[in-house]
């Protein structure tokens, strides 16, 4: 931390200003220069606040050399995290030992629909998404709508259904949690989704940090990378360290796609962090046929997986229809993908 | 709601397609370009997603012409909203018969410090604030912190340390809930707060619709004024119309002031809306300097209410002293805002 | 200038590294810490390249803490600038000497047609804005237009129009330069006005700032604070002083309002800046009852002035019709503002 | 074009406003709902302006349907464009005719310094990058710098030294132009370059419109789809269809890197329109080390072609350093690209 003080501060205040920080335990080094004086702080920052520091009366601003975050940095976990979810799909193939993973020389695809709408429509879904390789079936069971007048989710019906779906194929589930209360009917779920909306629900972060499931957070659509690695944070520090990062597109001054996929956060995060790192697609453009370009260069640009929208019958979907690939058009992504896949040394 | 249909539907297209709307109750409209045919949909269309429209294969495009919201609206609710809070210092002043207003002729002002910290600080700082001239104070109890090792705020014993400001003073209270069970401990809040990285997480919107209390709900960071209106009617819809709209600062790509202040919102939010709107320059700029000009501006530019940050240490204050006013700063600050409450034809 | 070493640099690297600075006859101070090693300039670091500095492989970092702009910097001319331009409206009336002045207690409004159309109109709104009590008339003869098939202003015949408008009212005029060859013929135009678009078009401010005349400056969209006064730099460090600063609104993720007006622009630029800021609230909000609620906020704020769209048939203007005042409102805009302009102080 | 026609507007002014439109050689059809009427316009609206509709009294809001842009729209052209520029380079390797290209099953590679220093640094540079497979040389001599101090670009002579280096390498060369008059020294520069800060410097736009060499243009950095692509027929409605568009990075909230590249241009460009695009992914980032990752991502993405920075040592680099690769890294990187360029069935 590297405090830069006002001009003209009278030396003793300098003085006790800098014993201030010495007696919490920190080395002080201070630069006198002709106008500027500066006090760096040494050691352990991390739960030190800047702006409580910038309040004082003796300080022009604070800059922060340490981030902020520990258990998500890669300076203290040089390793790449790898995040192994048993999946009975992957165990009937012989595959991958019985289990679906991100990270490292991994690359997984979840896929299905943006609602849970009935058994038909998602067992449907789960048993063509897997036929093309998807290593994830996804549904919404409990939605965030912008209008309380929309399609609120089927709740814990919804759940239920994934429940079948699953037995149905082997595949294991992903979906969204909204609030505390819900986590109760979650037992069978296998990865438990933070909704970009919900990144700086603290409360919800805690309580996912404790339930000892991989947790896939999505960023805020004006989250900043800082802040969206403070929130895997929030999820670690509760001691749970299996947190997939999810990229899925920001909000800027243009809206020709709904959303603008920040495909740099992938080489970033990754530099930055060992977490894996995900690419929502679909709902990042909002737009069905821009899924196919844009899932071609999130895996170019080094991302661990993708999540991609996949309706039966996108026209009659009762959320988010206008994005989502048919079974079809699904299959046939799939086989363009392969070769990217493979060009970055990854597999299924 | 506007369906501009892709250039050379086939007509039995076009009329199966208008039917499904007919069917549903709603008037339609065809009118057929050389190049574009454009479907108008007539009747209440606030409960319809567009995106699920605009998911069909005959559709270019979808433009509402109808606000998605309605309890918000003031189409529908011409007179301006005005919400009476009870108030012990009003009633032992005589004055507006024993309540603090939000709306119409009246101004209000929340001041307080950002978190509770303890007895003294609090019920000292609530006296002070009181003798200037606030009609509430504010203080948070529980905080919602970017960082897990931030103070995160003393919780339920925050909100012990508010009732005996408010009994001292006579002052109501305002404060934040960042979880539906935090709601048990709120019986003698007055106004509960919903913060702006909460703006959309519906099941606390919900629940706070149902609570009866006065909502001051604060605009996300990245709400364009829909959304945030949207929230607005997540809460009315489960019956509880009292509404208090708080612009904050919105985030934008420069950050010479911690977010930006949207002081147009004032003048746009009360043309459309019913809702009384106040503004938080303490939180948006993020600079003590700067609250009084925003404060007057806000003023100006037609605002219910100010809430202020104000703190007996800014110094020393665990959270976001940077940009707290001292009482002091604050006596000051109420003087010289008198003139332009005035001038609006307002009183406190 | 701070830079931060990367860890584990080697001392010798440091010495050479650090002696190129002091070649260049800067101070250097060096700071160690357990993780890191600061470097810290003193001296005049005004014209370095902090990026250049950032690219050297020792650095992990660089931090600048004297603001890039000098000319244009409070700190080194702390008096208000203030700006007189010879006005013989005002010398009729024997106000203000037969000046018109922004900065310090002056207030100044710029009001007038978005685009020059024809004698009539312009003459006619002149007299309207001067009777109102309009300080300076502007008019648009030369127009940045998104579109190359919209109308591109008059051109010269336009400049002519505004001179005739000036001798009939003794208004001194504005009018917007888009190319260097246009300032041939603007000898007559008594302050030159560079468009939002134009904000870093370097060569004309470089040409505008030869120019010897008064330059109203507008801040591109999505230009930083910063940006925006280095922008002034270019002109001032061609010898022009006569800089004054125009918000106009900037570009954000909403767009209920054409862009969005940013009032903390004023108290900030008057504190890091001795230049006049005036408010364009007409083209920020692009809505014409929006005008009287900004305008009243941005002299709360601390402006001074403004620049007001005004025209007599706001519905065949040939360009930002939506926003303009007819003078009948734009007259009684003017007797609403007198109380606010009272109360900071200042005068017309 | 729709317009939404106020509430309880009278019949007969809802007439004479029709009438207005159908004067005009428009159809216009009418729409009337229970709070709603809507008048739709058919025929050519892409020389109407929406905002002067939108100022008429009986208006409520205006919605175009048809893009404003004609000439850049894929609609009205469907086929690719495919740009080419006499290459020496290719002519002596007797390849692809002795040209090089932007469109269709080609892939362009523009590689060089940011500025241009010195004829050693330069014909170092365009010898390596050619031997790596470059297929254009660029270098900037007049140079674009937010502060008056920085280095401006050697100007003229540096054109010169780009002449040479053509000469030396048989490469064509890309500059950048800031100002009209410099074209005068550009007769022999191949493609001209059109900087993200002057993408609306119409009048500079209207005359490299005229000088008949392909028009590289950059994306301003807060610059929509539609403003760009309005900016690239500003120069086709001068007669020349030879643009190139070039996405480098938007301005968003988050600074991690220097700018968000935005890849989801790339498919939506080459959906709407037929012009080739560009990546620039070296001033999009910002950082060495992101280049490659996103070069990658780009040719998934569908780019046409790539511009990148490489200097001899980045780290005495007059610009830009931080972000420039050294000929051995851009080697690396031309070998890694190859296979991402196979997959898209594209060659150099």
């Amino acid at each position: 931390m590297i405090i830069v003080l006002k001009p003209n501060t009278p030396q003793e205040e300098i003085d006790a200003f800098q014993r201030l920080f010495e007696q919490q335990g920190l080395g002080t080094h201070l630069s006198k220069g002709v106008n500027t004086t500066i006090l760096g702080l040494v050691g352990d920052t991390s739960s030190m606040n800047e702006k409580t520091i910038a309040a004082n009366h003796l300080v022009d601003h604070v800059v922060r050399v340490q981030e902020p975050y520990k258990m998500a940095n890669r300076k203290f976990h040089p390793e790449d995290t790898v995040i192994a979810v048993a999946s009975k799909a992957a165990a009937k193939d012989n595959h991958n030992n019985g289990f679906a993973f991100f990270g490292k020389s991994h690359f997984s695809v979840i896929a299905g629909p943006c609602s849970v709408e009935g058994e038909d429509q998602l067992v449907g879904i789960a048993r063509a998404v897997k036929a093309s390789g998807a290593t994830f079936l996804r549904g919404g069971a409990f939605k965030p709508r912008t209008s309380p007048y929309s399609f609120q989710g089927l709740g814990k019906e919804g759940i239920h259904l994934l429940e079948l779906a699953k037995k149905a194929t082997g595949l294991p589930i992903v979906t969204e949690v909204m609030a505390i209360k819900q986590l109760e009917v979650m037992q069978n779920v296998d990865v438990i989704q933070i909704g970009a909306r919900n990144m700086q629900n603290f409360d919800l972060l805690k309580e996912v940090g404790k339930c000892g499931k991989p947790v896939l957070l999505k960023r805020g659509l004006s989250a900043t990378i800082k802040e969206f690695l403070m929130s895997a944070e929030y999820i670690m520090s509760e001691g749970n360290d299996n947190v997939i990062l999810c990229e899925r597109g920001i909000r800027t001054f243009d809206n020709y796609t709904r959303n603008c996929l920040d495909l740099s956060a992938v080489p970033y995060l990754k530099k930055v962090s060992h977490l894996p790192v995900v690419i929502d697609p679909s709902h990042a453009c909002g737009i069905s046929w821009m899924v196919e370009p844009l899932s071609k260069a999130a895996i170019a640009a080094g991302a661990d997986g993708l999540m991609i929208e996949v309706h039966n019958n996108p026209e009659k979907a009762l959320s988010d229809g206008e994005q989502s690939l048919t079974p079809k058009q699904f299959d046939s992504l799939m086989q363009k993908l392969e070769g990217y896949i493979k060009l970055e040394e990854r597999s299924l």
